[in-house]
């Protein structure tokens, strides 16, 4: 595991100056884990990750949830299903392209598993899995993921997030570095309650030459990495998780302005990126049993959404940093090779030249 | 005011088997009040229809609602803000196509003068008005309504709705027939509550050849009185209100199933008809002001969904069916005529053959 | 296979008056073809069936595609990327719910193996695989099909198409019936051309009770067959293929057409549905590779889609009743039983009452 | 008018290294043009900007065109049908956002002028107007726009575009500073081909704290000119046109990457802003009839529309910043006060600390 030094904040950066949340990551949002399984062996660098909205049966008890997809450029499966009903009934798994299917079956072995029910006396369920192209590190045409590794990853869920080259991020690049998976959260008001929103994002976009850091161009270095490859592909999947009583809705503008943390790195969304953004509450969970027939459910006055769409801007543009100073430099398909953009630190400091943002 | 047996109803014939609401009309669901504005003179033969989901100041207590845009080849105002927060803050206005702005600028009288708040110590507000194409009967590019026509139709709401060539139906045609303004209910129970839908429809769309009564083709009937005009074009709007307490999202769910209705009656949603639904329970107001943070709302268990959506196919297709009863011959713009319906209704029935459906 | 005298033609009944192609099937659209893999043994009663939109190589040269989501209760792969780039760029497969995975592992498969540069000297491809739900006659758990049934469904493509209880359609239910593969075409004429507009339906949807036949309601037939379940559960997928040069936006409005084909069978689109339209035009091509920076298209004037609505909303319809007419009894899963429509044919007649519709 | 020094790039700052067009303004596009009509008296601050696609009669030959609601929190006319049918078929007008109604009734003077046939021979036409909410600086309930101020404001189109405190901009406000029209834009290579892009944007959102020029951080500035009002309220409304010849489809996928162009000025997508953009390109019309039944379009290959995603993020962002160089400031309703922010140019460029970003 990557030492925790390695976040953004300990390079003494800060986005933004809403707080965050106890561990700065998506599990800050109680009931909330994640869970990974890696895979890095020679030109196999590739693997999955798995989140968890709370620990019970999600089919029995879904969690309101919505998609906004940024850009389509991609091959989720189960995203149709959340945006008519709004619910997510399965956990979460990101992996890589060519691998959805495998992950989207061991995902169905879990909650089969856990639901003999489904397909028998209800009916079916709709596995949710995302997930980005690692084709330049790993040998993604291998499919080396198999539906034990989804279940592995789905095993491993902890409420501690490890971050960069790790699970679905093993093999990921962002911006000509080695990008990876990346997390932070931010705390909102309202009234007298304290409310967490979680970033989590698996970062495999951007353009070299586009980087920046809190405002703070970093294209050039960013381009010296990689002479090759300079066009913002790639993709990136960002989960928003919430403890704030939202509606589906609700969820879906929240999960739209994953958009803007995502400008704020330098991305212009550009045409081959699969960029999908995946928003759920879990204060409330929504029965699959109609044994109350009109159940009653809290909702944050949408006038209160204002400081959750700051977190979002927040929070995702500091999950797309910390998947970069997290991840360690990999070399996977043909020697293709990522560096950890931490090995230019301290040139990216002397250029920030302050350490906390005045936002 | 045409006689209340010109429903279908009257004539014996029930759409499917669900019991109506006592009035059989969108005002069945408590609250909800219909005006309208009548100009029949020569060749001026348009109108206003007014429909308010509650007594109260919309603005400051809103209600949830939802729209879905069967095909968009329409002029509404509105629709964009009701889509994003999912709540209707002002009456709904129905029009011909060229004086959406005339409407408009009326229902913004009215609002702004309910609310002296608006545009000073508050936001904005948001008018909704939909539109059919009249030109037909109607002089429609003389634009004959005015602001002071919306705020009578507003002025004429009553729990009564009339049906037929009344108010914005004044000028409409329908599968080649005098359309105009119709309604109908449906009630739905949910464990021991017993909830009404209902819907009112501007009806302006049909090709002559592709009328159905609950099943029965009648398109050569309606080719006679319709020697030249034989497409799907013109447009119709749709509203429905309930009073089972429903999420916005759920009410997107009840519009969409409107084209059902449609369909019913022989339309295939052609491609110059702009056609739309619009959805708003008011079992629960939300209000603007952000005093209680997060309220508490109840929401009908998806399940229960299931009988909402029979009641807005059967009930959007006697809508259309009471559009065309109830509808008296016109004769308008250079002596261009739409006949009602009832004029054949011996034959229509004789065709039908059974008083009542099976479904 | 099924003899050609099932279809609802060879019963006498005619849909609308637009004449049909030849075989009066999708792969009247030349160059379009289909193909089966059936699994019919005691409990495994499911399948894939296989839709090619061209002979060739579809991800180096793409169809103009779209997608129209009617309810989204579904399960689906590969639809994001369809709607976001306007093109299709696999083989389309359908199968049972728990087996998209499978299915698309094995269209991966086909898609690596034709095209080696992808997922290395290119980007990924998109695989696009539907379903429905076989679960009451299939033991839908077990998750039979493997790979290998999508590469011999992909195999067995020709320019035939055999109908009802096959490929995807082995298990599938419809209206309390047995439903499965169905399907149907028409001819467009636009100047001095004519176009072919052909529809397949994979058909598991339907309230016992609200069946029709060109308007004639047999849900009290259909309730006989199906004691037990009467609610529009299931699903139904819809593929349109046409050669009638189209723009992606024209194929949505298209396949947004579907619809009243569904309503025209009796469907009211049931919440727990899964109702999902694909559309695709194979009148031209769009080439993978960039080499001619601004190619040239045919796009039919929007006026001209008339015709299309028209034949979309006929050949639906009929392409379910040839689902049904087709389909042999099934026994399946706990002796679960689907009958074929056809053991009622002489009913179904008598009740309809004549051999051709008016419309 | 205010000088051309006022621009971005005269006080020495580019964004980005693509290059502009001749006057880096929208109408850099040959054959669009702008014009104004400015009412600024007391507590009346508000006008009307008008946008023609070209310069010929636009219902007879359309432009492709698409819109993107980035926050429907608006109030727009017209969107729907430039949604369904990928067309514009009148010029643009922006105004306040309760004088949609009047201006949509100008601009249906001129276009049903220009059009005798519309509502007699052929169907209606679909006016497209768009607003902000001047309310601060001008006193909005008075609804002071009348028809003919949208008629001048079609009248004054020339292809030169004045900034700042004109037209609809003369009461907006953006990041509490004065806001109002901006336009910027950037040329793009394809093959031997250069096309240009252009945005202009009337600005009237932002939170005083989050400004951001090129990256560097000025929300402190901004909150000392606006003690009272800190969050992204308003809206905003960008147009983007271009020469190079793209699909709706595509026109969309342009318009959807303008959030990354807000982003990058500090916008997190406030709850209460209705962000909207329109994009069009006219380098080919689609004519209203019908006589070519197959015609033929260029459509530049998806791969080229990378280039074009970057010219919008970069020509919004800059656009955004010239509607605040070019704004002199603004006395209006109750004595408020929205300050040009050149009166700080001195401080910002300091700060900036740099003429030309790196990216």
């Amino acid at each position: 595991m990557v030492e925790q030094t390695a976040a953004l904040r300990h390079w003494g950066v800060s986005i933004g100056t809403m707080p965050t949340g106890a561990a700065n990551s998506l599990t800050d949002v109680a009931g909330v884990t994640v869970g990974h399984c890696t895979l890095a062996d020679d030109a196999i660098q590739t693997g999955v990750t798995a989140i968890k909205p709370h620990p019970g049966n999600l089919f029995r008890n879904k969690v309101p949830a919505a998609v906004h997809v940024i850009n389509g450029f991609g091959k989720s499966i189960g995203l149709v299903q959340v945006d008519e009903l709004g619910v997510l009934e399965t956990p979460i798994l990101l992996t890589n392209t060519f691998s959805i299917a495998s992950a989207a079956d061991g995902l169905l072995d879990y909650c089969l598993g856990q639901s003999p029910e489904v397909g028998v006396t209800t009916g079916t369920i709709n596995p949710v899995v995302c997930e980005c192209n690692d084709g330049y590190l790993n040998e993604i045409r291998g499919r080396h993921i198999t539906r034990q590794h989804a279940l592995e990853a789905l095993a491993n869920c902890t409420s501690q997030v490890d971050q960069g080259s790790v699970g679905a991020g093993r093999g990921m690049s962002c911006f000509g570095w080695k990008g990876g998976v990346g997390s932070s959260s931010r705390l909102i008001s309202v009234g007298d309650a304290t409310y967490t929103l979680g970033a989590l994002v698996l970062s495999n976009f951007g353009d070299a030459g586009w980087l920046r850091l809190d405002g703070t161009p970093l294209g050039d270095l960013a381009a010296s990495a990689d002479p090759e490859r300079s066009e913002d592909k790639g993709s990136v999947i960002i989960v928003l998780a919430t403890d704030m009583p939202c509606s589906s809705r609700q969820l879906q503008r929240l999960a739209k302005r994953s958009v803007v943390g995502l400008a704020r790195t330098g991305s212009y969304i550009g045409q081959g990126s699969g960029d999908i953004a995946l928003a759920f509450s879990n204060a409330q969970t929504k029965p699959h049993r109609a044994e109350d027939a009109v159940p009653t459910f809290q909702e944050v006055h949408e006038d209160h959404l204002e400081q959750g769409f700051q977190a979002v801007a927040l929070a995702v543009e500091e999950a797309v940093w910390n998947s970069l100073t997290y991840a360690e430099t990999v070399v996977g398909r043909s020697g293709h090779t990522r560096q950890g953009i931490s090995v230019r630190k301290d040139e990216i400091l002397r250029r920030h030249g302050r350490g906390h943002s005045t936002l």
